[in-house]
């Protein structure tokens, strides 16, 4: 099925089959697009790709500039896996959030958590392999199981008929889909496109289900800090029965405010780590040095800011919830509870390409088409509630203002 | 074949094939094992990795503190495929040092050229395609094709007899080895490990040779600039009748000492480019923000400590050529034409990676075994003179006062 916003590509000498199998995720082409009216002068709002618009705190900015300038070797490359100062500081704070033992053997620094993502596929799957995903899904899963040759298989997400209930499990659909060919299944919470947060009751039964298989357990826990309403976050990691088939990929960027500085690690057992690894070292040499020096400043002390921009998604996301009241004939949604996006349904029969498209050249506000998170998104657009104040209100005006002619 | 250096990994979960069949370089082994050492108080001398020993000029570490307090948006994603004016900028030097033109849809900003090489052997390989490669050869490439379910098909390269003579290209065996399994050549002059620089004769003759083939040519032009004694440098990517079936693989690391900063590029057909920027989109979601921004500062302005530099590394060459001189019933060696390695003989009756752990836990040296870069490797050891001077001499001192004994 062709997902793609932009032309067909016609390069004519002959490519992997792999390559033709996936595409650019649509979050990028949205941005492509964006740029290329940007620079005809088109003045766009952008609800889509997902970055927190509240700066990096400044004591990173003040301890990279210092770091910058004082340390002889910044500009070189460092150990393959990741410093040794901030791989030990990741395992004590990897420890102490899921409770299982944790050295720097068990800890590798890539450049942000879709490296660690792409890494775990290529090390797991083999041709014809199956991950299961709750779906609607964060785009680039699907890419990066298929450039190892394996399959995603959508599990849909059971929505609640109240806006403010949480998302459930399909644990029936589930154990339909699971079989020989799973290889691992991947948990997303916070999760990416709906912003729904997993029940620790649901997550231990779907744990139970696959403790006597040999199925991975993959976590992207990009938004695990990022929860609202005081709902309680419960990590699948921390279920010690499942280790060592627990992959844990986690970033930095969103917490506070770096996504450019691309940083986020590997959590696995020490003997699993040595193999992705391997696929690390033949894509990058190490993550950068300064972008793992910030880190480490940020890491190192906790300041309140990173309190402070919590509160401020959580205004943000009331504040969008408001805005898609107000258009009630157009949008339905369920609030979310993490992350910083909410995945609206549309009540315009036509496709989740054809709206993003249109509210893109007809009102001038980027959103992304739901099928790029998978079959289970067509009909919704997702939006990122990341931005300021403002531009959530003037990409909203624009949006009114568009639906009212 | 076993290759490492490092003890067994015995992790007893299902791992894909593909991850079975590839291994840490011996580069970064060996850096692990020094790292080790380190630890436990030894004092260990490493021409090991390559890295060049000069800082950054001070000229982009000022542009890079200016920017990192002034630009609104520098922690955040850029692009995915690069800072517009950074692409424009590449193309613009890019067509003037090929001849092919170039614009900014024909350059994608990767975290340095292993990422540039591994999408392109993603994108390109089908499991059982063959590359042809130089041998010996920089000791990722193999990774990096197995990982896309290739097979690297070493051409051993023809040795001078006199030390001071050019490596010859096998054209003979070449087309022998040519066949419909092949999708790919690699060309990499100057060459690691062994300093080679090809001839723009034998280059023109195997173009001439994959004319009227589908047979790509990837380039890893890491160390174009890096050329000694006026030999003079032939880029292959130049021959227009390959063109699009060139895909040049390049890098910002050594030129101005920022191995660390992890920036390079790819050049390609526009339509090309679009697929390799589908496996980049997967694997990080663009190259650091503030890495971009030093390249640009880096490439923007010319500086005259570029030049020094390379007088640096000429004058190591013929450091480290002299302390080999005094060795000579130890090692035989052709000297190098570029880069900043050399790829001694040794005279012992053992295995590279025997002679290398000897030299590493005997005399306290850092050398890379030759079977890490390919079977015609096996009797010689890597060693970098992108070292200090004092560095070199001491790790020559050592390795005298242990062959004395």
């Amino acid at each position: 099925m062709n997902r793609s916003l932009l032309p067909t590509n016609n390069f004519s000498q002959p490519i992997s089959s792999r390559i033709t199998q996936i595409q650019v995720s649509s979050i990028k082409e949205m941005m492509i697009l964006a740029e290329q009216e940007r620079r005809k002068g088109a003045d766009i709002i952008s609800l889509g790709v997902g970055i927190p618009h509240y700066k990096m705190p400044a004591y990173i900015r003040k301890a990279i500039t210092e770091i910058l300038n004082t340390k002889p070797d910044i500009d070189k490359y460092t150990l393959f896996t990741g410093i040794p100062k901030l791989k030990q500081l990741i395992a004590v704070q990897a420890e102490k959030k899921v409770g299982i033992a944790a050295t720097e053997e068990n800890i590798l620094v890539t450049p942000g958590s879709m490296a660690a993502l792409l890494y775990t596929c290529l090390t797991l799957l083999n041709p014809g392999d199956e991950v299961l995903i709750m779906s609607p899904f964060f785009a680039s899963y699907r890419e990066q199981v298929a450039l190892a040759g394996g399959k995603l298989v959508e599990v849909p997400l059971i929505e609640p008929k109240d806006k403010n209930d949480l998302y459930h499990l399909d644990l029936e659909k589930f154990k339909k889909l699971l079989n020989s060919k799973t290889k691992a299944v991947i948990i997303n919470s916070p999760q990416n496109p709906t912003g729904a947060v997993f029940l620790e009751k649901e997550l231990k039964e779907l744990a139970k289900i696959i403790e006597n298989t040999q199925v991975y357990v993959i976590t992207d826990e990009v938004y695990d800090y990022l929860i609202y309403d005081n709902v309680s976050y419960f990590n699948i990691a921390s279920i010690k029965n499942l280790w060592p088939r627990v992959v844990r990929c986690c970033s930095f960027s969103k917490k506070y405010g770096m996504t450019g500085w691309r940083v986020g690690y590997v959590h696995a057992d020490a003997g699993l780590l040595k193999h992705i690894m391997k696929v690390h070292d033949s894509t990058i040499v190490c993550t950068p040095h300064i972008s793992q020096e910030a880190v480490y400043a940020a890491i190192s002390t906790e300041s309140p800011e990173n309190e402070i921009n919590i509160k401020l998604l959580e205004e943000n996301r009331d504040l969008i919830c408001q805005r898609l009241d107000n258009l009630p004939d157009l949008f339905t949604y369920v609030k979310p509870k993490g992350a910083y996006y909410i995945f609206p349904k549309f009540s315009l029969k036509m496709s989740s390409i054809e709206f993003a498209l249109k509210l893109f050249h007809e009102a001038h506000v980027v959103t992304i088409p739901g099928i790029g998170f998978g079959m289970a998104g067509e009909g919704s657009i997702r939006m990122s509630y990341g931005a300021t104040k403002d531009e959530i209100n003037e990409a909203f005006d624009r949006i009114e203002k568009w639906w009212k002619k």
